[in-house]
């Protein structure tokens, strides 16, 4: 008998091509939505009386560290490139396996609540199975790819310097170990950090495995204007067209930031077929700059969203990130440069777009897999709530999130996690953070 | 017997001259921080165990508009003219006492169960005893303003144009009927909408009279390049320049915004004393632009935080005003140009000293009235928590507020408002708005 689950008396916010909201019922079986509508239930089918709430896809966050949340609060007031090198590199090369699955932990309780039900995370060089083994109970659908740097830079400490042959034969080892897991829900990406920890061979492979394989590309590009400088610097060109230059400008490229592309290079991604990775909240708090994310959206870019890491956002809050990307739109081009509407299209099905899974999940329709959220409306901090759209987008926030569901299996039920204690979760993050950052011996801690 | 209320275990961020943190307890009496530290309790006192948890001044929120809490949803994807014109305006002749009573309500929920315990708020034209009589009961401490509007400019509705003299009049009543009730919590200030909406002749009675009478002034200022355009068309002087012509450069004067002040008008501001409301959340929103906040705090200028109306916000979310402030300054001037310390102090004592109530709140000391919060820590969103100020600024958020004390009265325990049923709240705001919308017959709407 096939296992089902009906979601009554909901505003179905389906995010669809023609942006279609429903009042009625939903029917889950076996991970998929089956019905939408005035839907007759399967006899004892248990049921969610949702009293009116906006059920709408599940958040997709195509940028984001797990194994950087616990770094959050070890690393603020700071610039990109000294953030990297006094910060965020010594503490990833303190990571144990069991540092790396307490940050996992502790990012998937956070992502999970808030309604984010799948992500594209770069972890870091070394124990990524550990990551994946933390995702595999929680039930968030995750594409994890291990960070590649085989660059000798600047402050690079030596545990996170690998050679070439080694990094892709990691990257392809995880691949073929968990590529598919968690009924479906887990897959590798090969992730190449930034142009500046990788050499051009290894851009070069990643471009011809990622292919060979089916494998995503995750990225960084063009976030700060000193990463711009070195980078052209070192290779005589432009960031993206040397990303361009190594076969890395194509559908299943994913690169987060691109707050420093021009026209030309806003054409290469768009002709190439790019996903951008935009992340408000980080690049505020780095100061890296405002990202072009209008006139990158009006050549037809598919522009996504992510936290990035805790490190430098500290939240990993998908309400937040939206409404930052259509208020600095706003600011940078005018209020209605990126709608409400838009942008949470841009947080659901063009992160489910990034991911290549924009046939799954991503709109609310017959056959894709229920990942889903229900938003309450009752609270006095989003009423009136004459639209939906600005509601979620301007004033909702993630304690709002009632019920969450990945592939069919309730993940939050009435804003608390079915799997997992929150409160024992945090306490062994900062266990495991204060052992951490002892390891790390960081300078001024 | 006074009344005694002492709160254990908490860390306990005094927000004084030298930032000081004391872990230990606080006693309370009649409304008043008695001692600090390892207190002998009373016997019989009522104690909250904090367990640790962060206890700090409540937030001062020192621009918000009450009143337009109900036309959150309503006026989104905007710049300030066109915005003011076909939505803020229309509502606010709209209006009658009873769903003024039912947005200060509402906006007083949000407020103060996100940890807000002190506001400076400018209402509409009419019935601002409506606010007073709905904020009395919610224990929040508010200086309150009917907004003086006498020009009748551009899109001004027939109900919200006044004469000088009615203006002046209006406003001085509210002043005698109100000033100090609610145990001194309430008190009334001049408010000037905006040198737009104003004749000098008004501006010129409200700075001498705010002197005689010892009232706050609060308006807006230089938050848009057409406003600031329009001033100076008029006027032929600068925003700030006109204010100080006016007599209108001087401590006890509130100018909201200030996003537009050049250098000189920046000088102008730090001599006269001027206190600067910043309105992050709601600069990026309506897309008027990035405050200078470095370059006035530099000069010696006091800015403090407020949220502006949820009209265009919509949030009246301190948490996010103190992370929009300390990051939009980090992308204007680099991380570090304004620290979560100094962020959060602006959320507090600056805020207090705006309202001239700085012998009496903003810092935790013997002597000054109880407005205090605890907020919580053991949630993973915002583990590890290596940092009291990075927490509290870059990863908490409005329900990680357990308890809120103003005045010594608990009005909000363990998350829940002890004076009134928040669903109730929202459903009469709910209720309110959709008539209000009908009266108001919006384009498009």
């Amino acid at each position: 008998m096939p296992v089902t689950l009906l979601i009554r008396n909901a505003t179905i916010l389906t995010m669809n091509d023609a942006f279609d909201t429903v009042e009625g019922d939903i029917l889950i079986e076996d991970g998929r939505i089956v019905a939408i509508g005035s839907v007759q239930a399967p006899a004892l089918a248990p049921a969610i009386d949702a009293g009116g709430d906006y059920l709408l896809p599940g958040f997709v966050q195509t940028h984001i560290h797990l194994c950087q949340t616990l770094f959050r609060g070890y690393a603020d007031d700071m610039a990109l490139l000294e953030w990297l090198r006094t910060r965020v590199w010594p503490l990833e090369a303190a990571h144990t396996p069991r540092s790396l699955a307490a940050a996992a932990a502790l990012a998937a309780a956070e992502l999970v609540q808030g309604g984010t039900t799948a992500i594209l995370t770069m972890e870091t060089v070394h124990d990524t199975d550990a990551v994946f083994e933390a995702l595999e109970p929680t039930g968030l659908r995750a594409v994890v790819g291990k960070c590649m740097m085989d660059e000798a830079g600047e402050g690079v400490p030596g545990r996170l310097r690998e050679a070439t042959r080694a990094s892709i034969d990691e990257s392809l080892a995880l691949a073929s170990r968990w590529n598919g897991r968690g009924r479906g829900r887990l897959r590798a990406a090969l992730a190449p950090r930034f142009a500046v920890s990788c050499t051009r061979e290894l851009l070069e492979e990643v471009s011809r495995l990622s292919r060979e394989h089916g494998l995503l590309v995750h990225s960084h590009a063009s976030e700060n204007r000193d990463e711009v400088a070195l980078v052209r610097q070192r290779t005589g060109l432009g960031n993206i067209e040397y990303f361009a230059a190594t076969g890395l400008a194509a559908p299943h490229v994913c690169l987060a930031h691109c707050v420093w592309v021009d026209d030309g290079e806003q054409a290469v991604l768009a002709e190439g077929g790019v996903k951008v990775l935009h992340c408000p909240g980080s690049n505020l708090k780095l100061g890296s700059g405002l990202a072009p994310v209008a006139e990158m959206r009006r050549r037809g870019i598919s522009v996504s969203l992510g936290a990035d890491g805790a490190a430098c956002n500290n939240r990993l809050d998908m309400f937040q990130e939206m409404r930052l990307a259509a208020t600095l739109q706003a600011v940078r081009r005018g209020p209605g440069a990126l709608t409400a509407r838009e942008t949470l299209a841009m947080a659901t099905r063009e992160g489910a777009r990034a991911l290549g899974l924009e046939h799954q999940i991503g709109t609310i329709e017959p056959g894709m897999r229920a990942d889903l959220i229900l938003v309450r409306r009752s609270e006095p901090h989003v009423a009136p709530d004459p639209d939906p759209y600005a509601t979620l987008v301007y004033a909702a926030r993630p304690t709002d999130v009632r019920t969450v569901i990945v592939d069919g299996d309730v993940l939050v039920h009435e804003g608390r996690p079915t799997r997992w204690d929150p409160t024992e979760v945090a306490a062994n993050a900062r266990h495991e953070a204060r052992a951490l950052a002892t390891r790390a011996s960081l300078p001024g801690l």
